[in-house]
């Protein structure tokens, strides 16, 4: 089994929307071994690329079987609750027919991580002492 | 001076959406005392309810006259860079042709913030270890 975890952003018609997402990624990376940064990719939902179809199928065809998605968005609303459960299905149907098992896991926003929550937490009440 | 924050989060016409909102202002106003407390709120730029507009007009009414804008967001796109900042203008005109002098800042996304952006980097890590 090899792992990997794809940020799912929104996506946007605005280019400078997808530069904290960039920076994001690049701050997680310098985190991780080399090995393990190359299993930590980027991917947006809609008006933005790469989509998450492209990085599940790239990553997919480097060897890894079992990707987490897991949503840069605060709450689960349509998107999360139904177009992106439906697009995995598809593609994980699609891959199983190429002969390939894969594990396509989609988490729940990392907005209601309770780390998360307690740095926003943290941000309100510096802004409320000012 | 009285100061208030606002929380501003999108909105969405799906109404589970808005219950992490809602309990993040719970868990925020907990941490504060009743009188801080009551200078947090929430508010969505579209499709859910109370809007950015009827929370600013409540607020001024009871006495606030400097309120932060924080969005709830990850990155700044044009609902950010143009829609909110519109609409603040305008209704500071509003509230100044009512003898209101308020100030209004809209702040960078939370997401930007390093404390939401390290707490982001902890749950990819975490989930890469699984």
């Amino acid at each position: 089994m090899t792992h990997a975890c794809i940020l799912l952003a929104h996506g946007s018609s605005d280019p400078r929307w997808s530069e904290p997402f960039q920076q994001l990624l690049i701050a997680i990376r310098q985190q991780l071994s080399s090995e393990q940064a190359n299993r930590v990719e980027l991917a947006y939902m809609e008006l933005s690329q790469p989509s998450l179809t492209h990085q599940i199928n790239t990553l997919v065809a480097q060897g890894v079987t079992d990707i987490n998605i897991l949503p840069l968005f605060f709450a689960a609303g349509r998107h999360l609750r139904q177009d992106v459960p439906q697009q995995l299905e598809q593609l994980k149907q699609e891959l199983k027919s190429q002969g390939k098992s894969v594990t396509l896991m989609l988490d729940s926003p990392v907005g209601l991580a309770p780390e998360v929550n307690q740095a926003i937490c943290q941000v309100v009440l510096q802004q409320l002492d000012q």
